[in-house]
């Protein structure tokens, strides 16, 4: 299959679920039919960002069937330094809207899951036990608990596909990190890494699957090459503007809108002042 | 279900699938049936990681899958500032492991992947133009970065799983930075974040699930709470104790094991050098 760059390229009914899908990853000529496919590639591989949900509530149990899956990824030396706040009261999901970009799903969608790189717990349980935790205070256990929560809200999220769900992250938790820690009741030592909506898609606002890079791009052989990425980096500018025309999106190129996300420090949103909002939260970074 | 600390009160063959592999999860009394389930889920909720591998190869055509499941996950502001490297030659998967704890399945796995929090592209990309990247020397985009590292890789691991393949993270990819870099020819601005072994299972070595913190203590309703954490954590040690038991483990409380991870500096192995090593590679973090 080749570049396309408006839908009537698209592969069509002939092409089987496992193509089509791939194909609309990465939009280039590198699909090949993959050695296996199953429901769970299906959902990963299909994943879209949802901003527009349903008012409907979760059924019963969902939560903690998130939950459970997120308790499923790998965690570091099985330390389990994440915690997760799930907020259903709409007036808190109202606030911390407002503090995260004002952004409307986080209202609509009936739950926010906001996710922690959590230092607290082994520090009151080594408090507890009259034990020093040093080690905590260094910048390689930050790493530690961010990944952490970041594993356990991805395998959350792809559960949350699985069962229908749409769900989306929302970094700009992070705008104002002093002021969701105080909405969240965090003591020191967790930091609301991000937030993640969750409801049932509302199927007028459904979008296409977003392109990514392509492959070549991203996945490097026995050593990091950056001389081959320009050339496919310059069709991919192509691919994303053929994505903006078929979603009625501006078309930009990706590498100016990426330029632009970090071109200055007023491009930060505010989050040029993280590290001081990291220490009065708790976090030395040693 | 109650708390069981031996194999002979696990759930048998008159319970269902589903809640088999939730109780294995947290072994707690907090299981109920699921509102629905699948077999995504069964394969998140199943996840144990894998040390012991056969040699065999991947079949063809599955580091792309895996690269496209990664691909398929939210990116902040789809910057894509992450990479992998897959290493597949056994010379230096050997020379790697010694980098990274002298970790066995390193050698034997047929595949490593190196997760990268790659701020390298995005700063050619504006070099070539011209175009400034003075936001990209923040901790944020530090942030974002390995938090795109994790989920690509969360989703990688999870597709892994549905293929019948193992894996496992692998922290101590941090413990030499600089020398990790310099072996996988990585240019400034790019750090690796951790490894993964990928590989076909060695039934011989397999192991069970690993059970979690009680659900209450990682999940918090509308605002975080400490206080609620101390009793759970009290049974848990119980619950791990028992699991370490069966595994033929040295028991030990998780709590003791945990604070011993990050007692002092030299518990982190050298990792407490992150900030210096990631200054020398390139990253501010300002």
């Amino acid at each position: 299959m080749s570049l396309a760059q408006s839908p009537v390229d698209r592969p069509t009914n002939d092409t089987t679920l496992a193509e089509t899908l791939l194909w609309q990853r990465n939009r280039d000529g590198g699909t090949t039919p993959p050695p296996q496919w199953n429901d769970t590639l299906a959902t990963i591989i299909n994943h879209r960002s949802v901003r527009a949900f349903r008012p409907d509530a979760l059924p019963a149990g969902t939560l903690e069937l998130l939950v459970a899956a997120a308790q499923s990824a790998s965690t570091s030396s099985n330390l389990q330094l994440w915690s997760v706040v799930a907020v259903e009261d709409p007036a808190r999901r109202a606030r911390l809207s407002e503090l995260a970009g004002q952004q409307k799903f986080i209202r609509d969608a009936p739950l926010l899951l906001v996710w922690l790189c959590d230092h607290a717990r082994l520090t009151a349980i080594a408090a507890e036990r009259q034990m020093p935790v040093e080690g905590i205070h260094y910048l390689e256990e930050f790493i530690v608990g961010i990944v952490d929560a970041a594993l356990a809200a991805q395998s959350a999220a792809i559960a949350a596909e699985s069962l229908g769900l749409g769900c989306v992250y929302i970094g700009a938790m992070r705008n104002l990190p002093e002021q969701v820690a105080a909405e969240l009741g965090l003591p020191p030592q967790v930091f609301a890494v991000f937030g993640m909506s969750v409801g049932f898609p509302d199927p007028t606002g459904e979008t296409g699957v977003k392109p990514r890079l392509p492959r070549p791009v991203v996945l490097h052989r026995e050593q990091y090459s950056i001389a081959s990425q320009e050339p496919e980096i310059a069709r991919y500018n192509a691919t994303a503007r053929g994505f903006m025309r078929e979603q009625g999106m501006r078309e930009q190129d990706w590498t100016q809108q990426s330029i632009d996300r970090v071109k200055d420090v007023a491009a930060l949103r505010g989050r040029d002042r993280m590290r001081e909002a990291l220490r009065n939260l708790g976090f030395e970074l040693r």
